[in-house]
């Protein structure tokens, strides 16, 4: 069994196609993201046609939060194109369309064929730009009343301090992520112009100033962390995403176990890689579990 | 069908036969909660031996997290005796016997026969003396990997600034429970001395310092169940507990769905009463869904 596999970004569209192993058994295609529905949708469907007549389904990992029927993006999602939320996903092809999340697949791939393999209970958090979530109980994605759960903009602090990208204040997404750093560097500094790649180079020189922001930042993930351990008492969390490869998953791991009431967890780093939205849609698609 | 249901707190332990309707079917019996181990087992034994022959299971409502088996505490509970967790529930009597958490219990009763009925995913908090949670998921108690899942120690700041009884720091619980709002009204008020009669009291007569106090409180109450709305995209929050006569529901529904970037929930208050942790110990025992 095969699946094309599409991952859409605000940025780039990917396109694979991807057995039932988690395998890429074609070339990977990219595109820009188009700025209009009419684009995206032809895009879509251009890609599909392609690969229609060879595979035996169409896998979407997606920007947004997606239904519990996985044809359609729900939320509204900033960075694509206005009226996204109107795509059918379903009716793009002659084949089954399968439509999830991006952070929710990527916690499927390493469910099934990655960091969290053999584990029922897990949580993935994408560290980039923003923080996605993924959350996988009892060998299910755990979808919510509606499909949008896992989203990790629980609160920080409870009285407003930092805007988050959601329209409220003081998320866990507002710390953890790679802006997230970029703000607290701004603010220990007292410095506007300070960047995520200052606080990365200063680290890695051993800058005295640049590690205490970092320790900061790694700081309040692992609060985060503490929090969402005892709510879903899970085997693991695994970390992705461009800022996942500066956190100390031991100090994690250490200082979560020190501070929670439930059972001991684990704190791994994903590993399949900056095709896991991909792959964990295309095995949703085609039923591996 | 029926079960005696025992409620084991901190101070009292209740019982009472309990039918498949969640019906109370005798008299209410109180007892003081023993000092040692013996003493409670000892109880336990001569509770369930009264009523065994007339019962289908006995049914525990109790303190700490408890099992996946449904057999034993696996927390630590300091307000009940040294070695709680030694007990082995399932040996103290012939029929079925079935041990379920506090809060799990009443989320259970709201879920089957109370607010909360008709809604596949709910969560619970329980607002007293410090804060249950009781986590229902796709119509199933939501226990974790351990059994422990459902704790409401989340953090409400990063940084240390209250310590809270599981050991950490800033947990839900330092804030929105009773010994919460008596330690806000403490800072608030910079009086060592302040109760949560006192707010409860002023709040009533209509005192201004007072009211800002609880309303601190509630706000704190607010934050977290946002957090816990975009984790979990529940059908709804029922709160209960002697501290949630005083809360305004309305007012935290609305800030909710203002805030999340999930579906809209609703935040009710529990209807079974006092007696739900042993209505619902009953119902699980019996299987009632």
């Amino acid at each position: 069994m095969k699946a094309i596999a599409i991952d859409v970004g605000g940025t780039k569209i990917y396109n694979a196609v991807i057995n039932e192993k988690g395998e890429i058994i074609s070339e990977i295609e990219k595109h820009s993201t188009p700025k209009n529905l009419e684009e995206i949708k032809n895009l879509f469907k251009s890609i599909i046609a392609k690969y229609e007549n060879e595979v035996d389904a169409a896998a979407f990992s997606t920007a947004g939060a997606v239904n519990n029927e996985n044809t359609r993006v729900i939320s509204s999602t900033g960075n694509l194109v206005e009226n996204y939320r109107t795509i059918e996903f379903d009716k793009l092809s002659t084949k089954p369309v399968f439509v999830e999340n991006d952070a929710n697949c990527a916690a499927w791939a390493e469910h099934v064929i990655g960091a969290s393999k053999g584990m029922p209970n897990s949580i993935m958090l994408t560290l980039g730009t923003g923080v996605g979530g993924g959350i996988i109980l009892n060998d299910k994605l755990f979808k919510g009343k509606s499909g949008a759960a896992g989203e990790m903009h629980f609160k920080m602090y409870p009285d407003k301090r930092r805007a988050c990208t959601c329209g409220s204040y003081d998320c866990f997404e507002a710390y953890a992520s790679g802006t997230g750093l970029k703000k607290t560097a701004e603010e220990m500094l007292n410095n506007p112009d300070a960047t995520t790649y200052d606080v990365i180079d200063g680290l890695k020189s051993g800058d005295k100033k640049m590690t205490e922001v970092f320790n900061k930042w790694q700081d309040d993930i692992l609060a985060g962390i503490i929090g969402l351990a005892n709510l879903f008492d899970p085997d693991c969390f695994v970390l992705s995403g461009s800022m996942a490869e500066f956190v100390d998953t031991d100090y994690l791991e250490k200082g979560t176990n020190f501070q929670i009431i439930t059972m001991p967890t684990k704190v791994l780093k994903a590993t399949t890689g900056n095709y896991a939205g991909m792959i964990g849609a295309a095995l949703l698609a085609l039923g591996v579990k």
